[in-house]
């Protein structure tokens, strides 16, 4: 195979681990020169393809390529943008062509979720509908943890773990105040319609009657009635009672507890409020003293508490995801596959784009206990192996993290014409 | 001086570090055998010693109170409850010189905040107006920075660290996705009438231009469309704007932004909701897509962060407060003085009660900026030392963090009159 450029791109909400990813992929490119000539990242995801807008990152050291491994965020920036079918975006497609023959890349990574994966499907498709070759790897990468295929996504283990111990954290914390001060908690985490991540949160309950307490899923229905009367229960038994609840909280006809209205780029309803509604609920109902927190944006980029099976999965589907496009691979995801047996083990294979694009893997029942406000064992032990290790980032002087001070040296423009988002 | 036990209890809101101070009590305390006896810590604070509820830390492990250092909330149980005065609430202190005499306890290790140190004041002055020798040593404590003569207090150290890396990662993350995605992001933290947490939020700038871009104090009077201004001519300059908002966050008449309308033990307001306020502003008004969190307890709970220089902090009010009693003082707090010269060093000195219970420390305004939305180099200076040094907690096999865990063996009561709380 003749020698080509790769082009890299991070999509969609970003996570503490995705950085991790890029550094597997760039690592790896450098290790196959003879294949791979430069790795150039697009700058904010697929639009940087679209403008031309490339990073080069043979600019950057070895010793910052290396620190992408510790540093939250998409360095080379993200973006919500969806790609739609060639037919109706034709002229999208064509940029690309253009931009790829421009800086001669024969290898598309792409680095995000469902939507992503979908993407990159049409982007091996070019590779017959209109002549142009291309290996179009897909990096996985969703906190959400709805991928198929793969036995979890990368990103997700870090948010997991980071639930899990907020949970543990700010569960003593109630529980060493409940007899004079507060007696109900509620912690608001990400998780649009599977309930993998409030799922996480779980995982903090290690003995029998430890919080949290309740788990609101996506998957299970909300009541009121029934949601009242178990935090009555568990108020007067243990005096206090810990929730954690799913953003995508929704009731039997589908709506969601709180919808702030608004609308992302791929069409999601963008979400946001349960926990106060949930606190209005125990407060008008049952008159008990509450707090909540809304995690957001820190759970996913909480790079500082990342689990270290996570970040090693990240480094593991990028590095791959170039093994696989040099072995002439193509629409494929490098999937995580759970090994057998008691101890966890993991490999990695390739898992076909085709069935994976637009597929949203949920949560099985079975992870969940029967009466719908816990983890099940089922659910336990496949979430457990997920937060294991802790792999902290360098920290400076000042008491904050190191992160990676990328140049961002752009690629020269090579086409005249230029292309409107 | 005859031998005495001793009585520990924890007030207030907890901290990740409080119980770092409890090992400073129990673990000096038990090197010094010849004049402390048992260390009794107060079920639940106050009120174990009201009930006649004592833990007897002699039953516990030295592992299990070195594993204290490590363990977020209050071991032993805190409350919110206030002791009215010597007048208004004969009966409690009676029942306290009871329990006090029943149980041969002639130290008092109160570990709390502004509120605390006037209980213990008050109990100090027991020795003259009830005739009971006592000595009685607060042991400061609150997130809240507010306590005087002290540098800080600990638990401050570890939340400043908490939201400013917090910040810092959340900020990455919008800032690598502004361009299609959130364009404001607002993380409302802890500080009801001193800004001091929210001025750590600032420390995440460490270079011109980074986040966060604007910091709400409750010293500065809260201008709607000031504010409003700022928050449009960062995104437009930078492509996106955090800002770190104060619970506390005020009109020019004192209103707060977010008023949860219930009121604490002690009388305090209950806040919450400046976040969701101010989201609601810049989406009404500007347009632009919004994201918020609200940390509340995990903040003041996140112990796998703590700073290394708070739990240092925190031991060492405690051991201190044991020197203090046995060297005979009394109604003293250790406090934290911070040496001079560019390199940071501190030290304990005892300072009086008298001159701190109830007095309210207020951030210095030379500690904010000129345009008051964001922290002044004095403010840096201040802030920066607090956060240094990384203590983490051993983590088990599950990812979790370990935690002591007390066997809590009560001291058989003496006394057979009960007293309801």
């Amino acid at each position: 195979m003749a020698k080509k450029n790769a082009f890299y791109a991070q999509s969609g909400g970003v996570t503490a681990v995705i950085n991790a990813s890029a550094c597997g992929v760039i690592e790896t490119a450098r290790q196959h020169k003879k294949y791979i000539g430069n790795v150039y990242a697009g700058h904010n995801g697929i639009i940087g393809a679209l403008r031309e807008e490339l990073i080069d990152t043979n600019e950057e050291s070895a010793e910052t390529i290396a620190a992408l491994k510790h540093t939250p965020s998409g360095a080379f920036g993200s973006c919500r943008y969806k790609l739609k079918s060639l037919e109706e975006s034709q002229g999208e497609y064509e940029r690309l062509i253009d931009v790829f023959k421009a800086h001669n890349i024969g290898y598309f990574f792409y680095n995000g979720g469902g939507d992503s994966a979908d993407t990159c499907l049409k982007i091996s498709q070019l590779s017959k509908t209109m002549n142009y070759p291309i290996h179009a790897i897909h990096v996985p990468k969703t906190v959400d943890n709805d991928l198929p295929f793969t036995d979890n996504c990368p990103g997700f283990g870090s948010v997991a773990k980071y639930v899990a111990i907020s949970t543990k954290e700010a569960s003593l914390d109630i529980k060493s105040m409940c007899e004079t001060s507060t007696k109900v908690f509620i912690l608001e985490v990400m998780g649009r319609h599977a309930g993998w991540i409030a799922a996480a949160g779980g995982l903090a309950t290690e003995q029998e009657d430890d919080a949290p307490h309740i788990i609101l899923f996506p998957e299970i229905a909300f009541n009121k009635d029934t949601f009242l009367t178990r935090v009555n229960h568990t108020v007067k038994k243990h005096g206090y009672c810990v929730i954690v609840a799913s953003e995508g909280t929704r009731y039997h006809n589908g709506t969601f507890l709180a919808d702030a209205g608004s609308v992302d780029a791929f069409g999601h309803k963008q979400l946001g409020g349960v926990a106060p509604t949930l606190a209005s609920m125990v407060k008008n109902e049952l008159g008990y003293k509450y707090h909540w927190a809304l995690a957001d944006y820190l759970q996913r980029a909480a790079r500082h508490i990342a689990s270290a099976t996570d970040v090693q999965q990240a480094y593991a589907v990028g590095q791959a995801a170039v093994e696989m496009a040099i072995a002439g691979k193509n629409a494929v995801m490098p999937a995580i596959i759970r090994g057998e047996g008691k101890t966890y083990s993991w490999s990695i294979q390739a898992a076909p784009l085709e069935q994976i694009a637009n597929v949203e893997k949920m949560m099985p029942r079975n992870y969940i206990n029967k009466d719908g406000f816990h983890i099940s064992e089922q659910g336990r032990n496949y979430l457990s192996p997920l937060i294991q290790g802790e792999d902290y980032p360098p920290y400076g002087k000042n008491g904050l993290p190191l992160v990676a001070n990328l140049k961002k040296v752009f690629v020269d423009k090579k086409i005249k014409k230029t292309f409107l988002i």
